[in-house]
This record gives structure tokens, C-alpha cells and sequence, in this order.
């Protein structure tokens, strides 16, 4: 076993340093959020949807106000909607090239189609089979690096007719992807299902 | 494609809605969150750390104040310090037994090892190879639902020796899980690494 200290961790190059703590918190969800701005139609690649309560069903998600995601967060502030699609293998290299800096719409920029629902103006992406609507309820300024946690309601859900079992599970099928760090995507394979814990 | 609306979701049993909600943020790291407390070491299992930031290192944690991680809250609260244990699935059982309550401590009761680094007094658990210890740097309520996001910083890092690649990528074998919603456990197996995103 390799033990780093945090006089380690400090001393790392800048990227190879993001790249291991960015890997600390194991496999996430890749998920392409969709939002409409003044310009169109937006979609940016984030890993960090997080479940915060079920009633009232909310999630919250981080955003960083100054690089990459500025756009979504600009549009979720002023629109108030977005959607989450999560990315499965078949759009895995588009999803990826969505977090380049585009000047155009990332839909056309790298080849993805946008869904419409009737109950809300933000997109969905039409290639992923996983997916939910949310409504903005807050933000959170996390003072200590100027990052910003967004909380949304879930107002819509679209998934496969039989992804959800008899409980309430969804239900992943080997299409979809769990991502950790920025850069390396893992299959999941269904291994257990452990009914709640009694002591 | 099944459509799920908001009237839908609120209409549904209690644990039907509460397991679907949390299935859909998708896969995620199970972790054992390993505290000490004035009557001695804690495990808790929790699905909910995310990361926050590289420079410095902070990750993110959702915590139910009245309810199931009570004693690792106060724990955190009480000592600042706490360490994160990937749930690996030779460990799967006793970690998921763990979320079991009980009034000794977790470790004895599902059977895992406490192992201590001379830097702080919160346990590891030390059949997990994936692992990382925090220290507190800030917690923010969250008025919507009652929960609280718990802030600490990276103090420490223990990880199998060769897990890191070159550009700082730390790599998960094909012993460790992601999770998704509270009973269902994936295998992970690494698919692609694609390199930062250029226009």
C-alpha cells in the first residue's frame, strides 16, 4: 500500500494533483445537463448529482462559477430548469466532448439531439435512456473554494418501460457508465441486491 | 420509454418513491465512513461524498441529521476527523450490515478491523484498500429538507501501491463497487480513458 501525506498531496504538480483527489471520491455518474440560454441550447458533462432527500424529491449538483460549467450555471439561474441525462456507452465519446469550450450550441458541436418535454423549455439529450427534469429551489456559495451547490426538485423522469423494479429500483442496464476522476469510464455490471439492513 | 411526472413520483408509497429518488443520481462510490466517539469507534455506510475541489482538497459529504448517520455527524462535529473506506466486494456484506443500527460499535458488530494512522484517532477500516482521511473545515444546513453538507479537507491517503497511473489517475480494480440507490451493487470494470477535451 502507498500512503500520501497531505505535505505529498500539496507538493504534486497542479493536474496530476486534480486528477488524484478528483479520483478520491470513486465511481459517480457521468451526466450530461441540458439547459436553454439566450443562445440556445446548452449541454455540459458533469459527475457530481448528488441525492439529498426523497420527499421532497431532491438533488443537488456543484457547480464551479468561474471555469467550464459557468454557462449551465448562468442558465439554470435564469431559466430555473435543467435536465439530467445520464451517458451510456453508445454517446460516451460525443458526452466527453462536450466539456470542451464551444462558442455554439455542444448539441451541433458534437453531433447529439435535443428532446423536448411539454412540461418545461430545457432540453434533454434524445440519445440517453436515463434521464429527469429538475426545477431550481436554491444554491449554496461554499465559501471555502467559491464553488456554488445548486439544488433542484425532480419534476419529470424518463427511463426504460422496465428499468424500475417491483421496490422502486431503477435498474442500470450494462449500457450504462460510472466515471471516476475526469477521464476514465468503467461498465457496471449488476452484482447484489441486499434488502435493508437489520441488526 | 416510461414517463414518470412530478403528481406521479408524490402519488407513490413512501419506499417506493424514496427508492426510485435514490436510484437516480446513479452510480456512486459506497463508502464506510469510520469515526471515533466517546463510547468508542464507529462505521457507518454512505453513499453520498462528493468532490469539491482539487487545490485545496475538499470533498463533500450528505448527512441526515435525525435519522440514520446521527452518530457519525456528531462524531465529525465532535472530534473534526473522519476517514473514508471504499467498499470493496470482499467487505460488501458487513458494510451493508453496517447501515444496521446498533448500540456497540460497528465494527465489532459486522465484524471489520479498526486500523489507526499515527496522524489522527479516526479509525480506518483496514480490509478496505481505497481510502482517505478528512479533517473538518465546514458544514452548511440545507433548509430544504433538513439534511447537512459536511466540508473536510484531504489529510490522507492510503491506496494500493500501483493503483496511481502516471498522470496522477488513480485506477479502481475490479474488486471495488459503485452503488446505486440504497440496495443494488455494481461490479466495475475499467472501459476507456479519454484524455482532456479539445475543441
Amino acid at each position: 500500500m502507498k500512503k500520501i501525506s497531505r505535505a505529498d498531496i500539496d507538493s504534486y504538480p497542479s493536474r496530476y494533483r486534480a486528477s488524484l483527489i478528483n479520483c478520491l471520491s470513486g465511481p459517480k455518474a457521468p451526466v450530461l445537463i441540458g439547459t436553454k440560454g439566450k443562445y440556445g441550447s446548452n449541454i455540459a458533462l458533469f459527475n457530481s448529482v448528488f441525492h439529498l432527500g426523497a420527499n421532497p424529491p431532491l438533488v443537488g449538483m456543484v457547480s464551479r462559477p468561474h471555469t467550464v460549467p459557468r454557462h449551465t450555471l448562468e442558465h439554470i439561474l435564469a431559466t430555473k430548469e435543467w435536465t439530467v441525462n445520464h451517458v451510456q456507452d453508445t454517446i460516451l465519446r460525443q458526452a466527453h466532448q462536450s466539456s470542451a469550450k464551444y462558442d455554439t450550441s455542444e448539441y451541433d458541436a458534437v453531433g447529439l439531439t435535443e428532446e423536448y418535454s411539454h412540461i418545461a423549455s430545457a432540453p434533454y439529450v434524445k440519445e440517453s435512456n436515463y434521464k429527469f427534469m429538475c426545477t431550481y429551489v436554491n444554491h449554496y456559495p461554499v465559501v471555502e473554494n467559491d464553488t456554488i451547490i445548486v439544488i433542484g426538485t425532480i419534476k419529470e423522469v424518463i427511463v426504460p418501460a422496465d428499468s424500475i423494479n417491483e421496490h422502486g429500483e431503477l435498474i442500470f442496464d450494462s449500457s450504462c457508465l460510472s466515471s471516476i476522476g475526469l477521464n476514465n469510464y468503467y461498465k457496471l455490471s449488476h452484482s447484489d441486491r441486499i434488502p435493508y439492513a437489520q441488526p
